[in-house]
């Protein structure tokens, strides 16, 4: 599809991976399935990602001497989320380069960084106010109203550090209820769906984007992504127009998520970006099944300077969630035709956990590009 | 598409594998997706299955110390190639269940033995006489005449332990180059094309062809095998028949291969098994491209009762081999739309050695079942 970097490492080279999920688990075994050595960078003991490679490492992101360690045997170091300290990877840095850049891991950690970015970029947000202090949160409601919903800027995930406003509820209650963290409060947009962009972008400027996959959620968590999605192609392209601003804007290199809110109307379609994950993401699990190059070899194509791979997907697909119980569902799924399933080696079932999930795969129909 | 045994081993047991090759690091990595744990046990240091597992031992087949520290936390074992010491075999399954079963392990390690469990099919092969001394070298080739092949009775793969005997030439000679082994003296079939039927059976006996491949050799190697073959819809089925008739009668589970050479005719067309392989084999990794489960997923799925998968190829397909030198292509494959590249992890690159293969995809033709 593209032309290789120069630099480009060769099969044989070690990839470094910060965090041991099942993410860090998938971009390991992509990067084995190149030729690749690659070694895990987790503080959890027993990660699920330690089970697929040789070598890893058990220590704290704060570790200096177990990051060197890491990292000097590392030809090029990347990670699998977004709340790795900035520290550690700013750390790493001065041994081995780490992709995506440093920049991308700030603008995406903070809610508040985040939106001020995508307005830099001139990219449409929900209406929000940001907060740090009781003083703030109450001009906030003032100038934002519900209902709403405030985030905390660090560390959200899956619902996490998130409380609904309702009109008339106390936004006191509810930034208490969020530990008082600096935290924004945005206008809740009623939106028919989300979708996401999955793109890719190399170290030398191409960018690739898979099809958008429409999402939708249960308790707050992934529970879908269905390709294609529910969307016009005017809608569509809007969509990876906006996915490739951000990408470009970052100077980005990698896999990138771009989650997107479509308000559909009766004379044009509004898109809101809701959120950037510089990685991999949930909602690109389906191109495992449905493309011949799936977004974890994807991601590592762009980090270690391979040409981008081609995302055109040969069929349409479902990704669905396992969270925790449902993985106990693990043989009903696996007797099914077009059922592919990915488990992630965790033992313990817990409340809201991802264990795994399951693409569903099904002929491409020759009229989706509408 | 079938019932999983009452018995199948969950997400999280684990799997052993005896060969630490490309074809158990495929293993390795497929159990991994399922959400098993897997042990590696290979002689050779360094082996590539080594890089993707967190388990492995390095020690003999005949060290029994270390055979039964690798048994005892496996709640399957299953190999990689059939020319594991059979007594390596026995011992293992006094302490876990081996798959597939020692009887397939010890019909395909000799031809011998291959052959005349396959005339006890009635399944055609190529004429053929045994031979384990010069006596019997002379009488074998009265009887079968020239050009025929000399195939050592163990050992041989990718052309080693094979002369090729033409008319006129000396057939001591040729035996004298294999070593004075046993051996068989094969008529040489004229064949138009080589063809691999890649079946998997399960411990409930319930039979899943893949659709047969086309096979061509480059050096006795082999170099691609094309989904579908060229071949009629009549021969299509009968090689599925032979294949389910020769897994079927050896009680077999897991994954098992069989090569056949096709003579056309102006009448009919003539089947000639070539070769049984009781394992994942070459001529299968199309599959990981073109089907959603592929043909390692199948061989963990038969040997830990789960449901076998669907065997549909959603794609046509062509596998071709990296061999060698082959695999400083790998820039150039990786560049091309639709092309999957697989590395092995080998760092020595030497003549004859796979190294990786790449998958080449295309969309199904509809009017390929002929």
């Amino acid at each position: 599809m593209t032309a290789p970097s120069p630099s480009a490492l060769a099969p044989g080279a070690t990839i470094g991976i910060l965090g041991g999920g099942q993410l860090g688990r998938m971009l390991a075994m992509a990067a084995a399935r190149m030729g690749f050595h690659v070694q895990i960078f987790c503080p959890e003991k027993n990660s699920p990602a330690f089970q697929v490679v040789k070598t890893y490492f058990t220590a704290a992101y704060e570790d200096e001497t177990a990051l060197t360690e890491f990292a000097k045997n590392c030809d090029v170091i990347t990670y699998e989320f977004e709340n790795v300290p900035a520290q550690t990877v700013a750390f790493l840095k001065t041994i081995t380069p780490v992709l995506p850049d440093i920049h991308a891991l700030q603008v995406s950690q903070d809610r508040l960084a985040e939106r001020e970015f995508l307005a830099s970029c001139n990219i449409a947000v929900a209406p929000y106010a940001s907060i740090s202090s009781i003083e703030e949160a109450q001009d906030a409601l003032q100038k934002v109203g519900a209902p709403s919903v405030l985030k905390a800027c660090r560390f959200g995930y899956d619902g996490k550090g998130q409380a609904v406003l309702q009109p008339g509820e106390d936004i006191s209650d509810a930034w208490n209820s969020l530990g008082q963290v600096p935290a924004i409060l945005e206008a809740f947009i009623p939106f028919e769906l989300e979708i996401s962009v999955l793109i890719a972008r190399s170290q030398t400027g191409e960018m690739v984007p898979y099809e958008p996959g429409e999402n939708k959620h249960r308790n707050h968590i992934l529970d879908t992504t269905t390709i294609p999605a529910n969307i016009s192609k005017n809608v569509r392209n809007d969509a990876i127009e906006v996915a490739k601003n951000i990408a470009e804007t970052l100077n980005y290199v990698g896999m990138l998520a771009v989650e997107m809110f479509i308000c559909k109307g009766p004379d044009h379609n509004a898109l809101y970006v809701n959120e950037i994950a510089p990685r991999v993401h949930n909602s690109g699990h389906w191109t495992q099944n449905a493309c011949t190059i799936d977004h974890f070899e994807q991601h590592i194509r762009a980090i270690t300077g391979w040409p981008l791979g081609d995302p055109t997907h040969h069929s349409n697909a479902v990704m669905k969630n396992l969270i925790a119980d449902d993985v106990h569902q693990w043989k009903e799924y696996a007797a099914r035709p077009n059922h592919s399933l990915h488990l992630y080696g965790k033992t313990d079932v817990r409340p809201a956990r991802k264990m795994g999930h399951v693409n569903i795969i099904s002929p491409k129909n020759s009229n989706e590009s509408k």
